[in-house]
């Protein structure tokens, strides 16, 4: 396929969405960044990559972190995880306070803000700095040992984050935070701020693409059934209230975060980073979801 | 691949399952089935069909109704249909009426009561009856012209259908149900008393696994496009609370039903139909889901 | 006290609320009712009548009904109809079903629709037509035997009456409604178009201001301790979600309907009935309320 | 009335319920009381005081302080306040957090505990320690100088609130918490902890009986209108979830703690204060709830 002509064309096409998002506001560092940022990577598991726009300019990966932490926690904790959160689609984002409640703070997915501090719990270890794991993890995946959080995104996101503390507060009071709620809050809230590019999340995500190994660097990072099952969980659970729709729509498995950031998996082929800071109503890349609608349909492939 | 070898293996490891789950038994004619029944049928696109154990014995579908009224829905109403019914997993089955009055009484998905009774009132038409059009649907894509409707079951999901009456008034309530209400729900018990074997599911179910055209008859029940966003509903919102665990365990789309079946779509190559009346918590084929988890660690095969 | 000078001064004071509220318009019967109309009556349990405005005009009495329905399934079950509903808040109107749900089909009070929907399940005896005992019950209790049903109404709320249509088959589904849920529902429609004027609604509460016999004739309706349970029930419940408003505001126990008219209980000394159709966010009369409020302003009264 | 007689009479009644309840155990200091407690105490607002059993030993008010918090904050904030707080019954206790995310932060009513830390929030003023000032206010009104906080029970609450912090935190990411959410709580914790016996609660809630006027010191704590309206909030949602059963059997207005105090009011009359430790499913003193039943049963008194 000629997968740079068609990224060239979506380029294109998407740019009048570009002023209708709202980039998200909520912190200053977040806010500064122009809505008229568009890029996208794909990298197959050949090694090809291709890329247009602001495909080389970092931003703040925020949720998309998230499975980078859940790789972590299922490595360390196996099975064992599932006993802490659970798999299924979180119905609408107005729930998330009552079901936790309703279901005794077992939090319905790991991508759900409470199910992914759970996770976040999980892959702080005695005597490790559970920001260094993950860094390591991160830039080990991506193959690039630049990747470092933005201090000024993480400071700030500390300060207004009391949404997140009471999650935290309200998981701990189900005994479902083990450490400290400061100490996780800050580990996710560095998360939520690593730095990176188009590039480097596509090149991040490929072992899902590539039954848990990173082609590029032959390093397994999951064995085979568990990149398909981390894929699944993504499919189910990795757009916020829009999954429905963005299976309807795209038909991958794929994570986006308030950043702007998207990023899709294509099992056996290759992954997509997408990348524009305007979002919708469901605070997914407006462009960008776009955009990998546009791709599954010229080159007319999907999961299903 | 040698999908007989496969299946009969399956069938040999989940017998001791079928002691297990629990029938439904809301309605006689339900609990009358016996638990130690198990079938499963194969059929690939190319025309090859594996079946074993129970897999030409009728039983009632159910749920796996609502894909099928799904599918003449949309050939009917085009995306007009989504202003009637959204396209998102539910949460979880306790949150179904508040969702519903949360949101104005739209409901979640085409696959919860709440959204199956407003694709049934979709598929009423002046002029026309209901059955009868609902009828030749499943026949054609079943291939099978002796396919009926249990009225012994219709008529007793109706005795105690309650439920479902307070779901449709509710709807009604909201100007979301256009016809009669006890008109809608004749339709939707009669929809659910549909009788089918494995045989009849899997080859009904062809299509979508074939972008929309049946591969035998050569008839094209709906364009690939349609094929492919049924597959992605199935996979989002098709094992009612459960839809994360199949996508996690099997990764296919599928859809279940009560009465103890569940049908899956491996999109290129082959649909999946099996049956075993003893239900886990969730309502779904205890014997069921593991059947088809076994089939895609033997074959190795998930969308994922 | 001069009650008659206090409710002349009401009525001058409250004309400039009447053109603001909102007369319930979802059945043409008490659409038609003009927002100009004003009633109130004072009966004193030493038999002194006072009235101003439009008290001897007949409207709707609506849900105000409920009380008599209580009083008589009260004195039928005994405590064992407790066993069937509540007698706690029901919190906002958003939660009637989910609490529904919750609590397995328990309504929280008699006074929310769910609740007296069993209510009036309650009152349904063999060989006996509901609709005349309770017809008997508020004649008995007015010293008025003409008062009447208003068929037309009765027979609008049924046309229109999905959502408590969708109340009673869901309590069905629970076993909380023994008979017919049509015989329920044709019950509820008419005893909510009981058709009475501020003077009747007065006399007829008065048992409840004098431990539960009436003053007038004598008559016993229920014993001192039902009648403070019963005024202790409309404190707790008896004006949707504007309880503790009124609580608050007027501080005596009451009870509303959405055709403009509330009646009030000084326990020991008299009750109040007043009548605006004009409606305010909460479904209760406007210039009810603050006529109300004066009332206990102006006396300096209230239980607390 | 020979109100000695009376509360030894219930003092004997009462004690086999002693062993029934279950003492409040979330901190050591609540769990090491004796269940066999028992104490009441009844003052008149003519200045006669009656107790029986350990009318006069220390226990944790708990949320009893929510009265005392209120009262100050309607004497700041006046009319104010209730934009900041509701005054409605909660429904049930599952709902607290839903309500609070369904109603944007704005607490259902200043005794629940999202409304009791907005209702602390109010009473903290620059330059001035919100602890002093909550001592004084309660010294004055109970007229005891040496009231004071267990500052055990405050560090224990502070040990394991993590769902007050949730909650705390929740409100301020709604900006429903002004100052700082660690001040806030600590406050909170503090006025739960305050260290008072059955004497001290009767005598300084009586001036809730007699108008707002303390009768002893004749010093005036609050207007009138302002007395009634707490009384008022106390019967609309005192209790948990337990008002309309305790107006339905008490038919008092009142306020309970975990502690296994209650008080009641009897406006114009009398204040009583009872305390056993064992609670019942609700959370409220067993034999305290029965107590001051019989006391309404046996004086045949109560608002209603």
């Amino acid at each position: 396929m000629e997968y740079q002509k068609i990224i060239e064309r979506i380029n294109k096409e998407v740019a009048p969405l570009l002023s209708h998002g709202r980039v998200a506001s909520y912190i200053p560092a977040l806010g500064r960044v122009s809505p008229r940022k568009f890029g996208m990577a794909v990298i197959t598991t050949q090694g090809d990559i291709f890329t247009v726009g602001d495909a080389r300019e970092n931003f703040s990966i925020q949720s998309i972190s998230k499975v980078f932490t859940l790789a972590m926690a299922m490595d360390l904790l196996g099975d064992e995880l599932w006993k802490r959160v659970g798999r299924e689609a979180s119905g609408n984002p107005f729930n998330s306070l009552v079901q936790l409640e309703y279901e005794n703070g077992l939090p319905r997915n790991p991508f759900i803000n409470a199910g992914a501090l759970v996770i976040t719990d999980c892959i702080i270890r005695n005597g490790h700095c559970a920001l260094d794991d993950l860094l390591d993890f991160v830039r080990n995946c991506s193959g690039n040992s630049t990747i470092n959080y933005d201090n000024e995104v993480a400071f700030s996101e500390k300060e207004t984050g009391h949404r997140n503390a009471a999650l935290a507060n309200f998981l701990k009071s189900y005994g479902n935070i083990h450490h400290q709620v400061d100490e996780v809050l800050d580990v996710y809230f560095h998360q939520c701020a690593l730095s990176m590019n188009c590039m480097d999340l596509a090149r991040s995500f490929l072992f899902l693409a590539n039954g848990g190994k990173d082609p590029e660097s032959g390093r397994t990072i999951c064995d085979s059934r568990q990149a398909k099952r981390i894929n699944a969980l993504m499919q189910t659970c990795g757009l916020y209230d829009e999954c429905g729709e963005f299976a309807y729509r795209v038909g991958l498995p794929g994570k986006s975060g308030v950043g702007g950031g998207i990023v899709a998996i294509m099992p056996g082929e290759l992954t997509l980073a997408v990348w524009s800071p305007g979002l919708n109503h469901a605070g997914n890349s407006l462009a960008g979801m776009m955009a990998l609608e546009l791709f599954t349909t010229y080159t007319a492939r999907s999961i299903f």
